[in-house]
């Protein structure tokens, strides 16, 4: 049975920093040109990291943590794509076998990856991924288990990116990241509201799949009654898991639901004027900054990765 | 006239670091993997900087320099895309006007954003613009030039990413850069060799347009007799004009020639595997690390710029 919800404490996240310093990247705040009427929008590139996502602090401080013992067993986890590539290269470092119960609609270069990184890879339906993670446990699985969002050790090597954010941009007023399980938010809230409370720190979540949105408009975990499939697959929960609100609540002051053509649209943005390839919830929360629900700034959005289709990619940023 | 050519000091490019520190991105060295056969890589991901490209380093210490007098009458360059909008940036900084000698032929996304930027552009044919670099000169043209490679300030500006680099990777053992003009590289070379002359510096040019490995070879600045335009449209000069040929052969230690072939490879390679976006130029360095005529490493891989129209771009990362 997981532990209790719990606060994560600004100690525990600066002695991740410490801990996963030489896995990460310490990845620039880069200034985005949106001109004189546009807001002032810096992108945290996490998709530069190792796997090309922010998983892999998570991931590397939660393997770093585990005792002896649990090593031994190797580890397994629950992903959608990003979450199984960080894992397996963690456990790879750690020379440990790794299991992903990996959603089997992920972009084929998300599940490619994971077994390059030498994982073995048990595809299963969303739905099934997402009772698992709700579950804590997949019928069939040895070792240790990580949870890919709730996990203490998880979120505060997540919360590694609120402290850099922190000292690249002390004139932030908002952070926006986008919302899955509800991990990444939780992380880089966690030490800002510690040591920033004024700092407004806002979830994206696609028009598909937005329900943290709908929670908060109903005051409590609620699934998301249209729930769709789209290119932004690396966000957009069913549903909100009760132990991810009671975590997320605290720390997250709203979340902004945006359409998967104000994604398109960041992802080009992000393509033509910083240059980078992100995926599609890496572009949550650029689209949710355009939306002008944000305030005028200054404004970090997080680019939580790129691990996107390369064909894909070029069909959205050129269509018209 | 042009002040004869002598080698730039670390004085200097240190004096550049600090005053162009407020404008520049420090740009991350993200290591690119290759898998257990391939060669140690980091890119420097020049990419991200204000206008995309590494011009900008050159661009804003070049302007910073100029005296009330100078600056009062506005500059003008010269430029195949990526140090007009450099210039343009820095210039409208100032608040001075600029005006940018164009190839006319440059990517149409290069010649919009320097107007963007509020420079008045005069589109002139490739051999004009060298011509004219060649000269240090341009009938017509008012105000203050600011050559985008033969300028001391302009290269003591590129020099910073040398400096970067050693901080960033004290084990490297060769560093590889484009060649065009050849201000990148010779800025880059600068410091390295003052501070550790064991470091390898080489170049890098399309086989369209290779006049440097020419020159080497035969001894003396050449012109590149088969000269061809192509997607390389930020790099490969025509010939290797004198003083360049006197400023770069005292710091680099050679010129890797590379078919447009393995640069595509290579772009492709650093979409999928670093996330970004790099034009043909910027592409140059990793395809000359990928050829094994640059040792095992570390290799540093100077992404140069990313100004490439999308279109293109999605095209040549996608096509078989």
């Amino acid at each position: 049975m997981p532990k209790p919800v719990r606060p994560i404490t600004i100690e525990e996240i600066r002695d991740a920093r410490d801990r996963i310093a030489g896995t990460i990247l310490r990845t620039p705040l880069v200034p985005l040109d949106l001109g004189p009427d546009g807001p002032d929008v810096r992108l945290k590139l996490e998709n530069l990291q190792p796997t090309n996502s922010y998983k892999i602090r998570g991931a590397a401080n939660a393997v770093a943590r585990l005792g002896d013992d649990e090593l031994a067993r190797g580890v397994w986890t629950i992903s959608a794509g990003n979450a199984g590539q960080a894992v397996a290269y963690a456990a790879r470092a750690a020379g440990i076998p790794c299991s992903v119960v990996a959603v089997e609609t992920a972009p084929q270069t998300k599940l490619d990856r994971m077994r390059a990184l030498g994982a073995t890879v048990v595809p299963v339906s969303y739905e099934e991924a997402w009772k698992a993670a709700e579950a804590h446990a997949f019928e069939g699985m040895d070792g240790t288990f990580i949870h890919p969002f709730d996990n203490d050790d998880f979120i505060a090597g997540h919360g590694t990116m609120g402290l850099e954010i922190l000292e690249d941009a002390p004139d932030v007023r908002t952070v926006i990241a986008g919302i899955g399980g509800g991990g990444l938010i939780t992380g880089v809230a966690s030490p800002i509201k510690a040591l920033r409370p004024d700092v407004q720190v806002l979830g994206s979540e696609p028009e598909t799949a937005a329900p943290f949105a709908l929670s908060l408009s109903e005051g409590a975990p609620r699934k998301y009654p249209d729930w769709q499939a789209s290119f932004v697959d690396g966000a957009g929960g069913q549903s909100v898991i009760q132990r991810m609100w009671d975590r997320m609540t605290p720390v997250v002051d709203g979340s902004i639901v945006v359409s998967l053509e104000q994604v398109r649209t960041a992802m080009r943005l992000q393509a033509e004027k910083a240059r980078i390839v992100a995926e599609g919830a890496g572009c949550l929360a650029l689209a949710a900054a355009l939306s002008g629900q944000a305030g005028e700034g200054p404004i970090v959005c997080i680019v939580s990765g790129g691990n996107i289709d390369l064909k894909k990619f070029a069909e959205l940023v050129t269509a018209p």
